[in-house]
């Protein structure tokens, strides 16, 4: 029974977010679900998507967090509308969230919503929100036997970014295994080596989400 | 409805967690509740434990996951009892999990049990095992506002290890302040500062664990 009510959630979840993307899609706005385990880099990259994508591309943001709203006022600093969403205990956004949070983001002004997930490596792969695209960051000082310890949130990304990779030097992890692994899991997933702290790699990512957007 | 179901599993959970406890301590066994995000060095610090407590204290494991058998294969080879539980997309143990682990650890060979959780800085706050502790790891690369975000998991924990300090000259952390923010949810709390890495802080951690046990 306990799988019975998880299979109605799931499913009540899906239909709301199918509601969430005709919405964007009849405002031309393209979605991104940002996921990691907890300080991997959502809002660092947040920061360098929308500085690299100045007098480009116009951005949202939607910010999730269980409490606080620290990562929103810093996004909020950048002068593009962010609107942050507290779960209130909740490990994972989900598409009725997201629906609340649609109408109070200014979907007519903006052609990109980075939507940042609550810090957890294994609840919000379960929850579509209506984005187009899921992406991972995954840090360097995880370890690189992550792939293996949460497949599933592997196996759904579109782009797993290794980040933090200005780390290397002081740290064991072999970033072919890694990529291996996850092309073990997940084969279409594109992979992106990058630094927020040192801007190393941003510049290819940012490409490829221009081309997902049919706007390169 | 959902909140009554949910009140529900807690309240078995406690139940049977009760039960556990009633069964470790009849054996003389001291359980620890080891928490963490992903990759943050709960397997580390087990290996760094088992080292230091050798020929003092007998360890036992129980390893927590997802999915995988790489942690348990890593403390399988200290030569101590480990008992791998895989939760099969489940993004925490509860009791039940751990009840049926029990019974399969040799309690009577040993006097100090160390659950690894699984990697979650969320849901593992709110099911207790039947432990006698409850510590979380947090690491320098995850930054110093994750007490704000996470705010139930620190509450809960009896100890934090602030792990990766080896890190430091690279990182921007500000360990009085992650001190300080703990502090303000969870006065009684003791701080530990170590590096897996290194070793640096391990003795003290050691310490206060051997105190906890009733042994100095």
């Amino acid at each position: 029974m306990e799988i019975k009510v998880l299979k109605d959630i799931l499913s009540a979840n899906e239909q709301i977010a199918e509601r969430n993307r005709q919405l964007l899609d009849s405002k031309n706005v393209f979605a991104v679900n940002l996921m990691s385990s907890p300080g991997a880099g959502k809002t660092s990259l947040i920061l360098e998507t929308i500085k690299r994508l100045e007098g480009e591309i116009k951005v949202g943001v939607i910010e999730g967090d269980i409490s606080s709203s620290i990562d929103a006022e810093v996004i909020g600093k950048e002068g593009v509308p962010v609107l942050q969403i507290n779960t209130g205990g909740e490990c994972h956004l989900d598409a009725n969230m997201t629906y609340n949070a649609l109408s109070n983001v200014p979907l007519q002004d903006i052609e990109l919503l980075l939507i940042e997930n609550v810090g957890n490596l294994i609840c919000p792969a379960e929850f579509v929100l209506g984005e187009h695209k899921k992406v991972l960051i995954s840090s360097i000082p995880e370890g690189d036997d992550k792939p293996f310890k949460y497949p599933l949130m592997f196996h759904k990304a579109d782009a797993v970014l290794i980040n933090k990779i200005d780390l290397l030097p002081y740290l064991k992890f072999d970033t072919e295994t890694f990529s291996q692994a996850i092309k073990g899991i997940n084969e279409k997933v594109e992979i992106f080596q990058i630094s927020c702290a040192t801007g190393q790699g941003i510049e290819k990512w940012v490409s490829w989400l221009l081309v997902q957007m049919g706007r390169r």
